[in-house]
């Protein structure tokens, strides 16, 4: 089934609060998102400032101790107007190398969504008006968390959350450990465009369309969120520093590969050594995010 | 001119030692490697294990403060024996995991070099006779460190090292910092295939023959070593934990970005804000690597 | 006033809960708090474990952007029974060491209140029966976070938390930047006593008789936990890794050394570079605790 | 033996270099040091900064495997004139606050060796003519590294070296692992006071005459440096981040605790997460320092 859901009350955390929306396995959610600012597709302000949420969806029948999937069906900005910062956090360069980047100021790119571009307008630089193709993914997207925590929307951990992790785009299914009953689906911060790492605090800052799918998992025990695509399975850690999402993401690789796929640790190792890749979903939030991922096409069936 | 040099004297530091072999800017170099533990082509043990070094080369007309650039030519095993670990090191996974994983034992890889693969012969496990596509490359390159220090083989810094970087493969140019008169080229530690992070402490562990051309930079002021390939020009930084690796490659990128392609610090914020990518060279040895790179075809003309 | 408040509902999460009690300015309140496994005095398990909390208490007066000073007047274990784990945590040694460390078991203690003494009762060791002196103190002191988080009670940040810091116990005072209108403090998780850093995921864990003044000042701008006992002013940072806890709490020091006592960057750095003292408070919990100290007789009058 | 060794080669790194003098196991080295940028006791610049180190010391008998056993019998200034930085390092606060500190300049302390203190005498601060109790203190003592390395002076690993940790002084033993014959030791960097972590990167550095009595140790198999005092033993880490160089730390002393106290590491375990204090020796070198250590009087007997 599907629902359209027009949001109008908005969270700035992650956290065991009133549903907007009840749903059943297997249904879809038609909705949108604000920009980081609170600001809507007619670049209203409608929201507080900082990740304001889509959601909760409460899921009928998702239990603590269950897997969430999320298929990401549709991520499309829904206004011309993004927005992104112009300086790489103070934290992401050498401490003495502070003190020669200039003053943050905004940014602001227009964006053709038929063309699947978006154009800097301004400040000038020597960049003039770069244009780029667009690759619209969700900041945002998690479960209430664990031990009936509010978690910021600033931030992430194993619930997911604020893991502004590039890959989650259209076409990518992500899966999330259950700790509330209805899991307590969220999603917002939606990127026109992002680097690796949101390095500058972030993407290209819009509004957009979202369509969300979910499936609830008895059998699947992720503890850390999950996903795939076409071409790889990944597993994502959240947590500082780098080293401890790195290892987190790792460890969750090699549940999965054990559980999924019949490889224990040692053939496990044994592949990853030689063909793993990493993923720096993020270094500008509270925690940080490291993806591990393996190329599907090297594994063997799934169970 | 080219230079066929065979190595017979190995060195397990990168260090301020008496030069192999003296070449002009602009010379070849042709030249073998042995493998991690210190067994040629033959499979014969000829040095003390731990990455012991092909070198070093005294460049020509390199002083402290020029730049070293290197182009590697090639690297291609020269047997068809490889071995690889087969646990996923303590340090990469969460802490309490490390009493789930196994025991290590080496691995044994058959090489078939005019089909570009490589089989896993033993242990026995659920991968069977995996076979993967050859991707060969140099887990120590670099060059005598600064402050007149020998630094082991097994970690990398400054001047580079045993950075265990998968994308340092024949057609990928690097740049080193010279730190001594003649730069003093060290290289080794060849891998048929690694994943990111060497994360089995290993990857597939061959002797190689390498071919690489030297020229000395006047006017490129590296403080890391840098580095191109045909898609992509980049910067490593080496430290633990991995934030400060990235924040070295960051700011070293950033300077680059600047001297030579006119993008002041915001200008380069803005593009690498949604356009930076990370590779994560090792998360295994005393310093880890993280690469910043940026696709060639988003800059403006080199200067 | 003197309130006695006897807990009934147990929060294991530092949040934006109902206050539990209001008091005033000034006032003082005497309660008691569980042990981190939710056993009362009597041995009873009245609430769910992993640091059952006393508290909210809301204090009149106290808004956002205040600073709420607690004064720790009494902090007494009040039952003979205390328990401990017995091995460092996995995450606290180097990682191939976690392969020759022994299963956690639970040692036992047992209190002399008047002699001020815990007994090791179990396990057999070669310790014996060890005795040590008694240091009560609270793991978990702090209030509402910021954003209108729920942080668990098993980690710390700004609002303080489960910081476990040794120095918190009866005559130290503690600051702490206030996020909601009327702070909520809430506290639990004694510690009979307790080394640095909590290596074993524990103190002696024990059920205390707790009593806390408390004042709302408005002219204190605390950004994280600050405090002073008779010898010492310090500060506090939360976070991972240690060096960004470190960073923090020296970073709050200097804007304290600033604002009242008319030291300077210059001047305040000067002094600690040559006097300043760091205690790890704990690297057990999610975020590690470090506070930055320094002598009261090196300091001008307090403004 | 008493040995008079005055110093006219000075080495800016820990490394297998010639020795300046061979001892006996059992002699005594008087000697003097240079300060940190390579100042005698006149002020005149007898070497280049950077830590220039007095040494190497052969100490006969010495091989790889074994321990040496260094006493500090003497750290005295040898002249009246110190200086230090006075601004706390950019990596030691957080990183935007890099933007509120000012440039470093020198400031200048008079010593009185006397009635042992230290005045500041500029630069002018609200500090005023601040005077301090000398605690002369050896910033850099080691002996050559593992894998025949040659490590910067202004850094530390297994060997020791910049370690900065203010507990090195008149009266403490200290035991370095040998790596090479004659265990190669050195010293200097003298500090007549300095603050934990040396946050400003500098103690108040001076020249020194510095005594040092030195045993081989056959049966000691230290793999970190390790020490001791009239009150405690301690074992050093030196890494980055802080975490790890305190997980080396720790884990040295559970060594230790099994090899000469008999404690197993669930004894050592319950131990030290009661009673364990830590140090944190230097956080502005490339290599941070943190200490654990025990207080004697909680211990068995050695063996």
């Amino acid at each position: 089934m599907e629902h359209r859901f027009e949001p109008t009350r908005f969270y700035n955390a992650f956290g065991p609060y009133e549903p907007v929306l009840e749903v059943d396995d297997g249904d879809t959610i038609i909705t949108t998102t604000l920009d980081a600012r609170g600001k809507n597709k007619e670049g209203r302000k409608v929201a507080e400032r900082g990740n304001p949420l889509t959601g909760p969806f409460y899921v009928r029948g998702a239990e603590a101790g269950d897997t969430l999937r999320v298929h990401i069906d549709k991520v499309l900005p829904n206004r011309a107007q993004g927005w992104s910062r112009t300086v790489i956090a103070d934290h992401v360069v050498d401490a003495p190398f502070v003190r020669e980047m200039p003053e943050d100021v905004l940014a602001h790119w227009e964006m053709n969504i038929e063309r699947g571009t978006a154009t800097l307008v301004d400040p000038e630089t020597d960049l003039g008006r770069l244009t780029l193709s667009l690759a619209p993914m969700l900041g945002c997207l998690g479960v209430a968390p664990k031990r009936h925590q509010a978690i910021s929307s600033a931030t992430s951990a194993e619930h997911g959350g604020n893991m502004d992790y590039r890959a989650l785009v259209a076409g990518t299914t992500v899966y999330f450990p259950v700790f509330e009953e209805g899991a307590l689906l969220f999603t917002g911060d939606g990127h026109a465009i992002q680097g690796d790492g949101e390095i500058v605090g972030t993407g290209i800052e819009i509004s957009m369309d979202v369509q969300l799918t979910v499936h609830v998992l008895k059998d699947m025990k992720a503890q850390w969120p999950r996903g795939e695509n076409e071409d790889y399975i990944f597993a994502a850690g959240n947590a500082r520093p780098l080293d401890q999402a790195l290892q987190h993401a790792t460890t969750e690789m090699l549940r999965w590969l054990e559980s999924d796929y019949s490889l224990d640790h040692r053939a496990a190792s044994t592949l990853l050594g030689q063909c793993v890749e990493y993923d720096v979903g993020n270094v500008f939030d509270p925690a940080y995010t490291v993806v591990c991922k393996i190329a599907k096409h090297l594994l063997p069936a799934r169970n």
